[in-house]
């Protein structure tokens, strides 16, 4: 037991590690590891950015000569090919690394076991699955495009307490405080997509764009802002249009340009624009997930996060809730869809997590695959 | 400013005090007394329970011999009529205090400053207004009532992280967690009046009666359960009408028994009917104020919110909500109505308290008067 504690023990540094990857390392998985010899940690390091040496590299140069007879504790098995970078293995082996220790095996083709496989080969000690559901929730975004090929979707509102997405004029601007808002730039600025539908680009005319507080909160990659419209009927003044040099834009339409003028001046403007005939929301992502999109941010609104709901397609939610009433029984609502006959006996959410943030209050957590 | 700052000090453990009567005192306002002599407490005590001693009393006997030559901090201006009990005023002069600190005159008609003007006339000191934003917010239901006739309003409901009091086929229980339940249970026990409209009946078929987690817990008083039915077109069935040894049941409608035999069969039962030929919710809010109500809570749904809410009645809102997403653009809406055209650029509530309970959160805050 003792050994095992102490595994768990490495293995949730290497996570804590590999979390600081977030943002900077898709579509690639966020890994950590540490060099441990007898019982002291010699070496470690993380995936700090796409294409940069993997987490492995980090810590074994750090160890230097004490990597020999050492272990090494990983949160994903070392990859075994030549990607952006010579393969994993290959510098495991030559720092005379002992034991390794990994939390799951990386179900990438191109590696899939066949790491952990060299490394018995050659004679080190293999252990894995130690903290494998901490690793497999860290990564569940890389996982979940590697299982289903769509991108992990983060659903993102703001609401009144009366659970209204807007007074019944439409008017909406600004439920949720500064603080709030800051948290919502922060996030956008570490995911792949920001998608609208066609309601909230008429109703807020948003930019979508990261705006951090200050210079030293850079967004960490500029997410492509994507509006998702079966009519393809855009306005042609939106300000997402007169901003396209500051992020990409993808329209999601069921109609072509050559049917619809609208998308023919977004076109000639610089967006880009996707046809899918049978325009429905796994066919969206699957899009999606072909343009190597991990992680998606939904930001509404109402029929739009009511077709996802009704899709089974949300993986987490982050809710922001002002405490600001406006009432009204033809306010839009943030999940409108048919939505479920009844009110689910667990809850939706797991790992909820409460932030009072100003006077708003941020709910998140996280939907268990059905 | 050392003296301003200790009188501050002391009648702020004063309002500690006060605040143990909450749900025990009304319709009397809550007050608390502290006797200081040599900068120590010599004495303290609070209004326990309705027809009982008052603060002064229980503080004064506490000091006895002490209280000669001392000062006196109280909450609220000491009475100096005859109620339930003798006037204060009499007590503090033959206790010898020689100074007397109120936060507040108290606005009922047989005080309003004539406590103060007899205790100055027999050579007291009197110094008023010590800490009276909290004093006034403390005893805010007795002073609405004093002011309008009308009881405070908490407006109570528990939603889904979407905004739904229920399912769109009205299934809605249960929303929240136990620990959440257990606090609406408290607060059942401490209000005067329980409210809900006809479509909560009916969907629900609510109980309406607190029911504490534990036996030293019990409710500090039974308070009665109001519907307020325009039609008064009661299901015969109802579980209100078969317990209603349990807690009293009025009825708020616009039609007479005579008009409508439902009504017939629940004052049969023994409910309380009374027709109001302009059934609003001002004209309700005087009806229940009349009848010496000082809290009032309303418990839903969706229409008699919004109409509260349209009527600006509410005073404070208690909301519970739940990590659960059900979706649907027909499920109902906390507060519907007609509601207001924009979103408030200032926060409807003051006063913000946000907890968690379990897995859900409880955000609580107070409607400032327009």
């Amino acid at each position: 037991m003792t050994a095992l504690n102490s595994h768990e023990s490495w293995m949730r540094r290497a996570l804590e590690l590999a979390a600081r990857g977030e943002g900077a390392v898709e579509p690639n998985p966020m890994v950590g590891a540490v060099v441990v010899r007898d019982g002291v940690c010699v070496g470690e390091g993380y995936h700090q950015r796409y294409g940069g040496p993997h987490a492995e590299v980090h810590a074994l140069r750090a160890a230097g000569e004490f990597a020999r007879g050492a272990t090494l504790y990983v949160t994903l098995e070392p990859c075994c090919h030549f990607g952006k970078t010579p393969p994993c293995t290959d510098a495991v082996l030559q720092s005379g690394i002992a034991e390794v220790i990994v939390a799951m095996p990386d179900p990438f083709p191109a590696v899939a076991g066949g790491g952990l496989d060299i490394l018995r080969r050659e004679g080190l000690r293999v252990v894995t699955g130690v903290c494998r559901p901490e690793a497999e929730r860290l990564n569940s975004p890389y996982l979940k495009r590697l299982r289903t090929g769509h991108p992990y979707v983060i659903a993102k509102w703001a609401m009144t307490l009366d659970g209204k997405l807007a007074a019944h004029t439409g008017h909406s601007q600004w439920i949720s405080g500064p603080e709030s808002r800051a948290m919502v730039h922060h996030l956008r600025g570490r995911v792949d997509g920001i998608l609208v539908g066609l309601g909230t680009l008429l109703a807020d005319d948003p930019h979508l764009v990261a705006r951090p507080a200050s210079a030293d909160e850079s967004p960490l990659r500029i997410a492509t802002r994507i509006v998702l419209t079966r009519s393809g009927n855009l306005p042609p003044t939106a300000k997402l249009l007169s901003t396209i040099d500051d992020a990409p834009i993808l329209i999601l339409t069921a109609v072509t340009p050559d049917e619809q003028p609208a998308l023919r001046v977004w076109q000639t403007a610089g967006a880009g624009i996707v046809t899918l005939p049978q325009l429905t929301i796994a066919n969206a992502l699957t899009e999606l997930g072909n343009r190597r999109m991990t992680n998606l941010l939904v930001e509404g609104g109402s029929e739009i996060l009511g077709a996802f709901f009704d899709a089974q397609a949300i993986d987490e939610v982050m809710v922001f809730i002002a405490p600001k009433l406006v009432g009204g029984r033809s306010a839009p609502t943030p999940i409108a869809g048919t939505g479920q006959p009844r009110i689910p006996e667990l809850a939706s959410l797991q790992a909820v997590r409460i932030d009072r943030l100003g006077d708003d209050c941020c709910v998140r957590g996280i939907i268990s695959p059905p």
